[in-house]
This record gives C-alpha cells, structure tokens and sequence, in this order.
C-alpha cells in the first residue's frame, strides 16, 4: 500500500513542521503558513492534514503530550519523597529536550484560556499531573518526610511550586541554571520536613 | 485645546476596547480588527492610535501593569511574615479583578516567550517582583518566621508557588476558590517556619 504509506511519511513531516515552529514561536505563531514556510511546501498540503487553525493546535498539544510522556523517568524501586522528587525534577527544565517541552506548555496557556475546548484539556491534564503526585504524596508523608494534612493540598502546592518555577527559568534561564533549579526543589521539599523526622 | 482632548478621550476608548478583548480572547485574540470590532470602529482607527500588532501588544502590557498595580495593597504598619502574606495573596486570584488582570499576564507569556524585546520585559519584571519581595523574606527569616538560608532562593520559590497557583486555579476555579487559595497560602507559610519558633 504505498499511498498509505506516502500519506503517513508526509504526515509525519508536517507533524515534524509543526512541532518546530512551536518551539521557535509558540502558540501564537503557529498559522498553516508557518508550517508550510517551515516546509518549503504551500498552505494547501498543510491544510490537507490541518484543515483548521484549531486542528493544528489540538495536533501541536497531542505532539507536546507525547514528547512529555518520553521525558517522565521510570521510578521502579524508588519510593516516597524520593519517587516525588524524581517526578518533579522531571517537569523541571533541566535539559534542552526539557526547556523546549515547557515553553511550548507555558506558550500553549494562551490559546488555552481563550476556548473552552482547550481550556477543559488543560484542566483535565492538570488533573492527571495531580493524580500522579498524589500517592507519592501519601507515601512521604506516611514515612515522616513530608507534614500531615490534606494531601491535595500539599500536591497542589508542589505542581505550583513547579510550574511556578518553570515559568522564571524560562524568562531568567541565567539566573535559573540547571543546577539552581535542582536545588531549588531539593531546599523546597527538605524545608517542608516536619522537624523531629529522620534525614 | 477640544482637538487634544478629543484625542485622548477617543485613546482612553480605544484602550478599554483593548482591555476588553484581552480579558475575553487573550493576547491570542488580540489583533487591530477585534478591537476594532470590539469598538463598532474601522481598523484605520485603531491604526491611528497604535499603528502594529506589536504596538497593541506593549500596550495591553502598560494597561496589565497599571492594572496590577491597583491591586497591590497598602502595607504601611505590617511587617515581616504578615507583609509578605499580603505582598502574595495580593497576586492571587481572589477577585474577579485579580483573575481578569491573572488571565492576562499567563497569556501575555505566549507572545513574551517568542519576542526578544517582550522577553526583555517579562525578565525584568519577574525581578522586580521578587526585589520586592526580598525584604520581606529577609524581615521573615530575622524573626525566625522563615527557615534561615539564601533569601533570593526563598524568594524565588514563593514567587513560583504563588503563580503556579495562579495558572492552576485560572484552568479549575471551582477546585482552587478563592478560600482554599487563602488557606493554600497560608498553610504553605506555617508549613516553612522552623519548629521551635513562636507562632
């Protein structure tokens, strides 16, 4: 089946095309005619896989999740305030692979927030992120290393103190140096260790 | 001088039109023809006042600063952890002003993250938030409120919970209120303050 397989190559390219005008220009650059200059193709082969501004965002956000996913570490044999350490760091800026994956997350906030289709996607995947954390939570606190207290708080904290983090490096990545930014997190979660708790 | 003042009441519409389309459709949705539209004016119109995109842009960005600003409360006779509690919660959406004025500036970060100039701006005020906060972390820590260690990493790590607080409740109003955002920060501040020191 060669034409299936040409459609699925040339997809892939766009796809590719896609993914790197988000990186140099984010949401707000992202038109069917950047894709196509970023090609050397015309709009018409583009809107043939993206017949809408909106169809390439949804695209843009799926190829954003499926970068993510490749960057989250596996945790086996690691537990408690260890496992959500690892699992922050993760979401950290540490790498080039990292800072790009973030600045198209933070640049996809825009479009986002402007239509409710987006918008309830991104709840629903702050959700997950939430979800995640959760048990590690509940494990670290049940180990001492992290207080008592309504564990969905304290996630919701973490995920803000990260994302929250994210977004300075972005704008300041000389003053949030890789090595800062691991410690950042390390300083954050020993602060938060009830006193009288083993190290 | 009626021609002078014609001209600054026909901008001051012109920039609450701008104001408007911000809060609705984000710097995404921000172009000449939506204000205009938003106006029941001709593009030439807006174009008088602000003759590009660009233009557009750093304006809404004068308008969310003006904005903010409003917001920040007075703190004459506060001092140390409860300054800072306020310098925070100030930032927080809990308000429809402070959501509307949230909204704005995580969806300038699209436009800012992709435009060196804009990118410049951001920088900048990131750090001038946090040299205000820093006096403020430095009073907390002298009077044993806040763990010892380098200020401008306490700094920069309530700067990060308290956005990404911020962008959490902006995608999930319902499950960030306005009192669990309160309470989130408080615990947070309880949560950092070295045992053994008074409440």
């Amino acid at each position: 089946m060669p034409a299936k397989t040409d459609h699925e190559a040339r997809r892939r390219d766009v796809s590719a095309a896609v993914w790197r005008v988000l990186a140099a220009a984010g949401f707000g650059g992202l038109t069917l005619r950047a894709v196509a200059a970023e090609m050397g193709a015309t709009t018409g082969l583009v809107t043939h896989y993206f017949p809408s501004k909106k169809a390439l965002i949804v695209h843009a956000l799926e190829l954003a999740e499926s970068h993510t996913r490749e960057l989250v570490p596996a945790t086996d044999g690691v537990h408690g305030l260890e496992a959500l350490r690892q699992a922050l760091a993760a979401v950290l800026p540490l790498s080039p692979e990292g800072t790009e994956i973030n600045r198209v997350w933070v640049s996809s906030w825009d479009a986002a927030l402007a239509d409710p289709e987006l918008h309830a996607l991104e709840k629903a995947r702050y959700k997950r992120w939430r979800s995640r954390l959760h048990p590690l939570v509940v494990e670290a606190q049940t180990d001492g290393s992290l207080p008592p207290g309504d564990p969905a708080d304290l996630v919701a904290g973490l995920a803000a103190f990260t994302h929250g983090l994210v977004v300075q490096a972005l704008f300041d990545p000389r003053a949030f140096s890789h090595k800062r930014l691991a410690a950042l997190l390390d300083t954050h979660l020993d602060a938060l260790r009830p006193t009288g708790s083993v190290q």
